[in-house]
């Protein structure tokens, strides 16, 4: 129950990691997404997405099922088939819940400064009510995943890749923002607040101890101190890989590409979080840190315009994480691995397919894109009509 | 235990949200009122706060009882005769005494950017220390309410309302801000910092957990998941509902609303959190958000200026949730509804007279208001002779 | 492991705290130290420090003694000789990882605005790494200072004073910033935000709960209870004697310097949380607010910069616990009080020397200091090419 408090405040780290990497004249903007998301993603899962993941008696095979709507209690308040039995049911329903949200924010922090608001809350009610809960039911819910030998402890790939294929997807359809490609130059436009984007890798970092410890189902204390040991390790070491990385190539010390690290090592040890090793976790943070930096620059070379590297976190770390689990731990082997891969792709094309098919559908329709105009002022002024900062001058009344 | 910090974090959150919709000039200010309020609030609730709420035997019936003065430790470590047996003293102790806190730090948000510090200190000492564990006492410590049924799980009247009519009494007694209403037009003082706002409610939604969660006074936990259940959807379903209504009559994506209808929700939820169903928690949530931008606009029509909205949402949504405990869930009835009808008129008195009382002395006597000029010039000048923030200019020494 | 969360916070309220209290230019380079100390700490302590810390049967009397290098993990997952059986090996090993990088962070604060990063860095693997488990060993580990009866609960001598004898030595060999102590005058340089300050100040009396309440190393929850109530009541005496002095002295409602109270109060009850009475702890917590005040004026007549007062909290007040605890509580006594000063004298002159060791030798060697335009135009300009605030003039793309 902790844990759903600690994940419930990662969507507070979310939005300060943005607003930080952001421009002051979207930061509204981003809050009002990141506030509007946590609503929709809790009130969404109560009416349909719980029962889509875990359609217990009513999944007859294959990619689909639904056991009712809206939120039932059992009889004796405890948990049914597919549950740990040591979990209560409604702290399993608001832990996933909480889980559910996590997508469509990876989302909004590649799209943030350019997208129109209605067009992206759409497309968060849909992706996070329907989409996230179907992948989530192929392996937590008792799907064709979970009876492959697909593994994903806590969700690099159905919470952490699933949102980042979206947010591929997004930024490809909606183009860079302005300034940002110019003369075949790629430019920077910094962050406005570095500190409150440091609170938000912080709070992210706390939250997952929620998140991969809760992750465990049980309060076994053997395995859930281990890991929150494994996360713990991954995350410094992850850090430290991009800290490594840009030193030794650029002679920086970049505080912002560090805090990606961290995550990126957060990311990658979420698929194998309890399977792997300390020297494991060690080494598949290492490898996430320095895979950030090559996405990075990877991303910027295609010309697609990720403002808080998002999909270099979520996307390539998730992918590096779930394949880790074939490679280093106790699951690792040949045929584990391809499992993974299989999961890996199965899990990328429908996601990458539907978010394509909603985004496209909206981009034809109202359009995904704010005017030129309203971009250049910023979305704050246009869609809120409030600045997040004002600054009085003294005798001011 | 962990409550205990989730209810701690509150204190930082209300801080937050309260800094965050009022003016950089006054920031110290009300920081300062804050953290002394919190180690107010814990030195008399030790020194005489809890033996006043929980008298034990020696509450006689009525109105009042005293055990003793100081904190003294039973024998055991246990709870005595009024405490459930499966806490221990010290954790409830200390649990009451983040409550008591809060009632004082309503109340600073009403009356931020004008009222004298001393003024306020006084008041908060004797609210703190006298007033709030009197009527605590009527219910929690066996009291009166308590014998006729009165039901208030977390404190909707016993703790939002009790803050909430101090709120309203101060206000009234110390008018508005200087170019609040000027020439019958009501006018917008925006906030210094929406992300500081922002943080502040994710806070408090945080330490809402450990507020409701912790009330459940046992780690049952069947009941504790299920009034976090209730606690996240009333949160979200205010927030929605105050985003609808907004939306619906003026096309707003108003953020500040959305998150004083979030936290309109959670105390709509207080009263009752373990007797309400999943829909009845939404429904609550809803309508305490609807009535969050009816009550702001009522209060802006009367000239009543609460700088953050505290009356709407403590006071508002307070006696909207006690009622709402009449009306649904495993305790509505025509009968429970006039015992909560009873519980809030007569706390409602009960705090109106004495707020009254203390307020009236202290306006005759030190003064609660500061000077013109330093309300022009700010508090944090003449108060505290710091500024919040100090911006450097490279090369500057 | 909920502690486990609640000081891995801590780090971040150390953080806000140091930027809060000096000047923007500076504010990359004391995230990037002390995100990188934090990375750092638990990869050292991974590495070497916990087995120096708890040598186990490896340890044969003396002031050192060694298990082996990196992490191995006892057969059954729980733990071995020196540890307390109801802890699994790795929660107790996370729970001292981030207690290690603690010790780095108080430094950190005592050095800002001046210290180069990678003088700084190399000291803290050092110190973090080696100097810090070796006298932890001592006590913690069953070393000789638990042999003769030295108390420390959680560490006011143990991590507290570490840090601190640290920062001393390391400010008189640094030197004042340019500007602090200028034509014989002691200058303010005032901190860029105040709020932020504060935010690291409620979240290290958060985190507080968790140290100190972790430090049971058992979940009794009498014992961890009556933690938490003497750990709020000393951080609450502490902010109210630190307001008190200053309010008398010179009529001022310092914020600042309260924050330092509360930081102050909260050191001085880690030495003997678990063995004062409530009274106890209010003096404790009391004195040590007092104690602050002095300290800090006495190292500005000393001219010693310690912009953030992390001397004067952790140093200062980490003696005063510590002596306390043979002057009140059960363990009160002449005979405990000379073993507190002895444990207090010999790991001073432990950490004085050796940290004098190693930053001579880096003096000497890469500097300590950046060059003076270095300083003068802010460090992050030169040492991270960022600036932390972007400000956008709407219009600008």
């Amino acid at each position: 129950m902790i844990c759903i408090a600690l994940v419930f405040i990662m969507h507070l780290g979310f939005s300060l990691l943005e607003i930080g990497l952001t421009r002051s004249k979207n930061t509204i903007n981003i809050l009002f997404k990141n506030v509007m998301i946590l609503m929709i993603g809790i009130l969404t899962y109560t009416l349909i997405g719980f029962n889509l993941m875990y359609p217990g008696e009513d999944y007859a095979g294959g990619f689909f099922g639904l056991h009712t709507l809206g939120l039932s209690l059992p009889a004796n308040g405890l948990t049914g088939d597919y549950f740990n039995n040591q979990y209560t049911f409604y702290t399993d329903f608001l832990f996933q819940a909480m889980f559910a949200a996590t997508a469509a924010t990876i989302v909004s922090g590649a799209v943030a400064e350019r997208i129109k608001l209605s067009a992206f809350l759409i497309f968060s009610i849909i992706y996070v009510g329907l989409i996230y809960p179907i992948t989530g039911m192929w392996k937590w819910g008792g799907g064709f995943l979970e009876e492959l030998g697909f593994y994903d402890f806590a969700g690099s790939t159905l919470v952490h890749s699933v949102g980042g294929w979206a947010a591929l997807i997004s930024i490809i359809l909606l183009g860079a923002r302005i300034g940002k490609f110019k003369d075949g130059i790629t430019g920077v436009i910094p962050g406005h607040s570095i500190p409150l984007a440091t609170v938000g890798a912080f709070l992210l970092w706390f939250g997952w101890f929620g998140f991969n410890g809760g992750s465990v189902l049980s309060a076994d204390p053997a395995v859930t101190s281990k890991v929150l040991v494994t996360t713990c390790l991954a995350a410094s070491a992850g850090g430290m890989g991009t800290f490594l990385i840009s030193w030794i190539r650029h002679g920086e010390n970049d505080l912002s590409m560090v805090l990606n690290g961290i995550l990126g090592g957060l990311v990658g040890i979420t698929a194998g979080a309890d399977v792997m090793g300390v020297t494991h976790a060690i080494i598949i943070g290492l490898i996430a840190g320095i895979l950030i930096v090559f996405s990075v620059a990877l991303l910027d070379r295609l010309k697609l315009d990720d403002p808080v590297g998002a999909i270099s976190v979520h996307l390539s770390c998730g992918i590096w994480g779930t394949l880790a689990v074939g490679i280093f731990g106790t699951l690792a082997g040949w045929h584990q691995l391809l499992n993974q891969i299989y999961g890996i792709v199965i899990v990328g094309m429908f996601c990458a397919l539907t978010s394509f098919i909603i985004l496209f559908i909206l981009k034809r329709t109202i359009g995904l894109r704010v005017s030129e105009k309203e971009e250049i002022e910023g979305l704050d002024a246009h869609e809120h009509g409030l600045a997040a900062y004002s600054n009085y001058a003294v005798n001011e009344v």
